[in-house]
């Protein structure tokens, strides 16, 4: 039995609870401990035995990675207080504008202290970041298309919740093509709140403004609700000289179940690279695995 | 303009044409030349320009990389001569089961004279490993079915034409799923050659024994060639502890064309990589896109 890595899990939201789960199937992995802002909030000081904590002192060791969960907006103050420990961090930090600039924050303090980060680390981006860039590889002139959907999307449904006279919301995304997609959008209202108003706010917000958008008014969208996912990512183009190469990537997952093992593995990886700041794309597709090389050489080449 | 790499195409069967085209469309390569063991059988001493030699030394000047395209089973052979001058090599040896062998043998050489190899970088294998690979860590419990097709075998094909009674044979290859083929069979026979025992011999082969095959006797197989090949990988699995997690990969190529486009980028990744031998999964996708990786982390992300 090789040497387990020890690891916590930071935030316990939807993609903590997956990491959590991920990690107590990989048999590489040993976690620490759970680390949250309001111990308090949840009342439970542990897990199947794993401690919750809110700071790592109260863990019995300091662990060699923290897999942050916390939403993507907190991760440029979080991972380098973990990073300044010499502790490597994975995210999954989803706003794709700002990963240049996270990448190189990041970078800067990881390399300073010895340890590694591994950022954006779900699967879009993340896993789908990895299949886009390979695609490139293999035909270097062409289009690439990603159509996500059908699944929710958490920003446009937050989007629509800011709205006045919303009382709950859920918006679902269509891919129609070509990387187009269709809005539908799910709204239960305030009582005094007309319908035509709040359909007009939709669909002139800047969230839905370019897009094909539905508006459908409902008692309750809790029971619309399930965290299955999907996408399509299609590449057309030349290699070297020859036109008409197709290639495409699908998927249809479970959220949450998808960004909790793709960060797991990415944990793997840093423990593996050289100090410094990493997206997906930039670790060998091998390093995510656990165990020796070799065996998987054989299995998968 | 950055420095462009120098290299060279050894071999020139289609993979070499293919990689050809890929080098001299890519604006980061420089083509040295092209080597061939026998130069007076094609009569032609270069090629818009390239020099067409027998020996390296003929060439202006030394490459950084060596794409060799010549059939897999010389590999083992081919690949040590040029890393012993200190010269990276990219090849496209698909022989499964002895990729991990070649790996060590390359390893050994490619660290002694700090060079460094990247074998078995076709699409499959190749970046087909690549994406099994990727989908082994996004679900680390199910299984993965790699279906080829339609395309033409040279394998099976070599092995019908091998048999007694045979002018000239193609075997395509069909998909009937979960990793199973169907072959389809076209023969050309001798002119004594009796239908039903060059039947029977192609059932009983090894090389078919075990699939669903059929027959078929036509005039002419040359009319029936094109180099298109198709792959669809599948994998159902278990990401965390959530079952049910479905992805696929699928392409429809011009095969020689990818084969020579993988080799390009793989040659690239030679370069940055630490001394030693790979193969593509132990590689990072970024590696395999020319210039700077800011550039790319920002549009593919």
């Amino acid at each position: 039995m090789q040497r387990r890595i020890t690891a916590v899990v930071v935030g316990y939201g939807h993609i903590g609870h997956s990491a959590e789960d991920a990690l107590r199937v990989a048999d590489d992995f040993e976690l620490l401990g759970i680390v949250r802002r309001h111990v308090e909030e949840s009342g439970k000081k542990s897990i199947y035995g794993t401690p919750i904590v809110s700071d790592i002192k109260e863990l019995s060791s300091t662990p060699e990675v923290a897999l942050l969960t916390v939403p993507s907006r907190l991760v440029p103050a979080t991972a380098p207080q973990w990073l300044e420990k010499g502790i490597s961090t994975v995210d999954s930090f989803d706003i794709h504008t700002d990963i240049p600039a996270l990448r190189q924050q990041l970078d800067a303090v990881a390399k300073q202290h010895g340890a590694t980060a591994i950022l954006s680390a779900g699967w879009d981006p993340g896993s789908d970041s990895m299949v886009r860039t390979l695609m490139e590889a293999m035909m270097p002139k062409g289009l690439t298309y990603t159509d996500f959907g059908p699944g929710m999307s958490m920003g446009h449904s937050v989007a629509v919740k800011m709205l006045d006279g919303v009382k709950d919301a859920l918006s679902v995304t269509i891919p129609i093509g070509t990387g187009l997609h269709r809005r539908m959008v799910y709204v239960v209202l305030e009582d005094n709140a007309k319908e035509e108003e709040v359909r007009n706010a939709i669909l002139k917000d800047p969230y839905f403004v370019h897009d094909e958008t539905h508006v459908t008014f409902v008692e309750n969208v809790e029971r619309l609700m399930d965290q299955g996912h999907a996408v399509q990512m299609s590449r057309k183009g030349v290699s070297g000289t020859t036109h008409n190469q197709l290639a495409s990537f699908e998927m249809h997952i479970n959220n949450p179940a998808l960004t909790g093992q793709v960060m797991v593995a990415a944990a793997r990886a840093a423990l593996r690279m050289p100090h410094g700041a990493y997206t997906l794309p930039e670790v060998a597709p091998i390093d995510l695995l656990p165990g020796e090389r070799e065996q998987w050489i054989a299995r998968l080449c």
